[in-house]
């Protein structure tokens, strides 16, 4: 890190927060010449890199190659011997990928920019002002600065009156680095965070049961999907359960959760460890924004779209702006934001409908713009058009053959709406939806664009031509 | 198979081919209401399904599934005991693949359209004339058409003087069906198909020696990775080298075949069996084109945008045809073609900058559009932008972080020229590009475009930055 002692404190940019929009913004405002420092209040690369997206993703790499391991014979792969999962080893390859990762972005700190990162809490002293008391103890100081962008993140909300001890009961912060595996899980909530987990612990061979909806905010055919998918690995979800506090009984021996489904059947699930997953909430406590009268909405700070809080020289960027709780979200607000600062008149980012999610389970998750019942609702003259797997050559060669494409449009302008998309390699195909979306595109051009054969990518070329009402292979 | 003899031999459409075009041709022309006949040498479905993608594609994910599970330690998954490969289990999995695929294309033909096919020797007599030589032996008839589609496709093309003797000089018609390994191979030819039957023999352990230059259509930078890669292998590579029959000899052991490497070293190779993969030549011959006047072009038969001969009512699709050799090209022909029947005005596919390319070796090729060398030698004013695997967080997850995305656009139009992907899920990212091209994206918008993180796809996003002066993450 940065020699702090000998820095003058002036700066272009204070960023308020190291985590994915705080550093990318730090490094593309100093590519832009501005004279940049980052106030961290645990470790640079933030939430994704250390307790998210990167580390959740190895784990999962673990339980596919797990699956796919045992599944080898079907592929002329034959294995002599028994098949261990070594959670230790898939820990360890976790930890040193989150590592590798973060030793890159200390290069480009260190090395590359030159970006003096500072760790210790932040706060808003006045509206050019962040104070900060260091991490270690030594005297706090404060750092100006002409513009200040915050993006302090956010963190796991716990279910109201059951606390998270990291132990008993954790989070996904508490799961990155579980040190080692409780005999059994229940994961209450069915987001992509919970699923994810879920989809890891029951393919590591834990036992474990989904508590909630199963990705509520996806297209419901897409939910369904997930679901049944579930059911044929044989993963427990017990949908429409919301158990509150009441429901939870902590005892010396684990768990217990009391449910009732969407049906209505009441049943009691037990677990050595809960692990929740009910969503986020904002870092805005204790950051002084009430003394500059930033308001808040919820536990989030409203901007605009080129991220500005009611101070037009303070940014809100990332989760804790809670348009979009998204690392890639995060990382473009950032490149607007300080595009912005240097009148560079940047492209606003439409999150809802041109931001894709992802959704990593087993099997994977793309989707970006609206579901079919959002566009219904908001009185779109929707139409769709949709393409299974099965069919499709290379998913069947991949031996996933499950899920589909679904191409949400208007029929009366034809205009793209949304893509969603279930099955293999849809986190790395929803890229296309992606660009589609911000191009305006339409199911025709969609049909007529070439997908390569034979891809999976093909169902979305198939799905556009059902949407004209002509699909070829089924 | 539908039943001949009762059937009125009159049709609205004839197809001479019922491979990947014709058959998306024949099914396209069905739904819109003409009635459709096709004459098929061999079997429905053509090289693409029987002899060329598909097996192919199954024999290199028994290759990715072999290195997945000698590699599964790294992931926390322990074999305890030999990894054994089994050729013969590969095989009847590509087998089954494509038998699963052949029931799917008969179930459309036979069932959901009931569009007859004729099993015989197929020729042209008049212009609305195909005359079909029955393979069952059966009196030769004749079926006329209103319009005439050919798709007779293409074969391996053979060293001259060296015939193919479906043993010891074998082509991708034979290796498909190989029904065992052979002691060692020599695979003549480093295009696309050369490369990926190198990455699969390499990879099951069979002592293969490629001779020819890697992907010599790709842009240079690829290429080359592509080489360095398979160095890093261990697969040995002969660049440069073009024996001719006078090099080759054909022993009772083996073959042997001296060669000149691209610095002029000589060496003698040696093998078991030689595949040869130099390219391919169109199926023109005996079709019945000279009476006609259907002239030919090397041995192809050149076509206009709307796939339509000198005989306007007489079109031909799919590798016969000559324009890009690959499975997509000839689906969208086949509906270019039809929808041209139809009166329906379909939108001209540009096969160079628009259709991809994908070469399924280990690691993947995804290309659409010029390379970098091609759009200098037209006189545009090329600018790239690259980014690397290395850093990519996903790539690293999945253990696959070499390669690269590639952008090549005009420095002056700002349109995007070529898109070019070497490494894991290239062949699925790659349909972002088709969509960019045909929607003449800039690098600006690739840019702007939201790449989910983490995902493999933002080394697009990341090399538009690149291009544009400043990639984030490197």
């Amino acid at each position: 890190m940065a020699d702090v002692s000998s820095a003058t404190h002036e700066f272009d940019l204070v960023l308020l927060g190291g985590g994915t929009g705080g550093y990318v913004a730090a490094i593309r405002a100093t590519q832009l010449g501005l004279k940049v420092a980052v106030v961290e209040e645990l470790i640079l690369g933030g939430t994704c890199l250390h307790r998210g997206c990167i580390p959740t993703k190895a784990f999962l790499k673990s339980a596919d190659v797990y699956d796919q391991v045992k599944s080898a014979a079907e592929f002329g792969v034959n294995v002599k011997g028994d098949i261990e999962f070594d959670y230790d080893g898939a820990l360890k390859r976790s930890l040193k990928v989150v590592e590798g990762q973060y030793k890159g972005l200390l290069y480009l700190f260190d090395k590359k920019y030159k970006i003096p990162v500072f760790i210790g809490r932040g706060e808003l002293i006045d509206d050019h002002t962040v104070g900060v008391t260091p991490k270690d103890g030594s005297a706090p100081f404060s750092l100006r600065g002409k513009y200040i962008i915050i993006n302090t993140g956010s963190r796991p909300r716990p279910i109201d009156g059951v606390p998270y001890d990291g132990k008993q009961v954790i989070n996904s912060d508490h799961a990155v680095v579980l040190d080692k595996l409780p005999k059994s899980f229940i994961i209450r909530g069915g987001g992509a965070t919970g699923v994810e987990w879920a989809s890891v612990y029951h393919r590591y061979g834990t036992p474990t049961t989904l508590v909630g909806n199963v990705v509520p905010m996806e297209d419901k055919e897409v939910s369904d999907q997930l679901a049944r998918s579930f059911q044929r690995q044989k993963l427990p979800v017990i949908q429409g359960a919301r158990p509150t506090a009441d429901d939870i009984e902590l005892g010396k021996n684990g768990v217990k959760m009391r449910v009732k489904d969407a049906k209505g059947k009441e049943s009691v699930v037990e677990g050595e460890t809960l692990l929740v997953a009910i969503g986020r909430q904002g870092n805005i406590e204790d950051i002084g924004l009430e003394k500059l009268g930033i308001e808040t909405k919820g536990s989030y700070i409203p901007v605009n779209d080129m991220q500005q809080t009611k101070v037009p020289h303070i940014y809100a960027i990332g989760d804790v702006n809670g348009k979009q709780l998204l690392a890639h979200t995060a990382m473009h607000h950032g490149l607007i934001a300080v595009e912005h600062i240097m009148g560079l008149n940047p492209f606003p980012l439409n999150e809802e409908m041109n931001s894709p999610s992802c959704t990593y389970c087993e099997p994977e998750i793309g989707s970006v713009g609206l579901s079919e019942q959002e566009a219904t609702k908001r009185g779109y003259n929707v139409k769709v058009g949709k393409f299974p797997m099965k069919p499709n050559a290379k998913a069947v060669i991949e031996g996933h053959p499950d899920g589909f494409a679904k191409i949400v449009a208007d029929a009366d302008t034809k205009d793209l709406l949304g893509l969603h998309i279930i099955g293999p390699h849809s986190t790395e195909m929803i890229a296309e939806g992606g660009v589609a979306r911000l191009l305006e595109s339409t199911p025709e051009e969609l049909a007529i664009a070439v997908h390569p054969h034979p891809t999976i990518s093909e169902v979305i070329g198939e799905a556009a031509h059902d949407w004209l009402g002509h699909a070829i292979h089924i």
